[in-house]
């Protein structure tokens, strides 16, 4: 077991905005989030500091102020698979506070200094357990924030294709070329989105989206390249 | 308004089962799953289909089963501002019902033709307000595809980050080139993390995680490339 340091410090206005902001507390009427700050502590972990284990009593779930946090398992055969790092403002363990669960079922370390907050478990599932109304509200800031998140991916996986579609179309004409130009794409779409590691049907989206702006235009496997200008101001920047 | 075509459809067994998978679904125990089957339907669209208007009386909370529904909100200006698409396997209008509304606060409309099954908003709510660990093992399923998600946009923003960053160094070398090369970076580190478009922390991280694989060595402004032929790898496919 790796060496813990953890000083325990006080919780001045940047944790409590902090907690304030949270999603799991954020839905809290102001007399439950005082119940919940009394019964919350924040620690200041040196690097490689040791915040609870696998198989451990589950008694507080975390926010992570500042610093990062890897969340890991212990696989059958003794190595420790991480399976996820935690980011400033983002809480951890509740998922298993939520499914009933006692123990926790990882161990989390730090990989930098870090500041974290324990929230006592039993103060937090005490008010989720009294008032269906919390958890209504709660329920529709996870949904929220999950629509907000698919969104979001889709807009980074597009990003992303975007910028290596109008890479690969570029690379076909020369470096300092501003003409109209016509590519023909030598391979079948699969192939060519394979080779640019983005599915099939994102492909086929990124097209549809350039010739939307106008940028492009399809012809079967032949794509005319109608703007150079804004394409190469795409890439770039 | 534009012109709707439903058509009722059959709950078959590919819409059962995408129902009993999804995530607001997935927790309810086999007499509850009954029910709501029960009081749902399914109806297919054609494109350009309105499935409900933003003011209207909020009925049914929704899962798209295939196609894709845009969701827009009218603007003061009477522009139609489209926040978000829906995906087959998503569901929508969840989160203004868990937050006690009654009407629809967005307009829905099929981007394709699209199967969607309507949930009886009255019926999912009973089962919520009955039953404290259905809102719990819900809360507890959302939360763990909350932290799924934000690992993987991690994951995305790296990944577009790597690709970014290894292009550009290899662009500072002949395409031909297989030998161990030096390149100084010509601006501070914030100007390149701009020309690439991504985060000065995204910047160092990923150099530093190339670093750790043995690829590049870095000291100060200059960068090592170490082995050419795995960066080349790591951008193409």
């Amino acid at each position: 077991m790796k060496n813990t340091t953890a000083k325990r410090i006080e919780l001045n206005d940047f944790i409590l905005n902090t907690m304030r902001q949270c999603i799991l507390l954020r839905p809290l009427g102001v007399e439950d989030f005082d119940e919940i700050v009394q019964t919350s502590h924040a620690v200041q972990l040196t690097d490689n500091s040791v915040l609870f284990e696998q198989g451990s009593e589950l008694t507080d779930i975390y926010l992570l102020i500042s610093g990062g946090v890897k969340i890991q398992r212990l696989a059958p055969n003794g190595d420790e698979k991480v399976l996820e790092i935690i980011r400033p403002g983002q809480t951890f363990a509740e998922a298993v506070l939520f499914f009933g669960g006692s123990q926790y079922p990882v161990t989390a370390v730090t990989v930098s200094p870090s500041i974290v907050v324990g929230i006592k478990a039993e103060t937090y599932l005490k008010l989720l357990h009294t008032s269906n109304s919390l958890c209504l509200n709660l329920l529709g800031n996870l949904s929220q924030r999950l629509h907000w998140m698919v969104n979001e991916m889709d807009r980074l996986t597009l990003h992303n294709a975007t910028f290596r579609l109008v890479d690969y179309l570029l690379s076909h004409i020369p470096v300092d070329s501003n003409e109209r130009a016509g590519v023909s794409l030598a391979a079948p779409k699969h192939v060519i989105a394979s080779r640019l590691s983005i599915k099939p049907e994102t492909l086929s989206r990124t097209l549809k989206e350039l010739s939307k702006q106008g940028l492009i235009k399809l012809e079967g496997s032949e794509i005319e390249l109608l703007d150079i200008a804004k394409l190469r101001q795409l890439i770039l920047l």
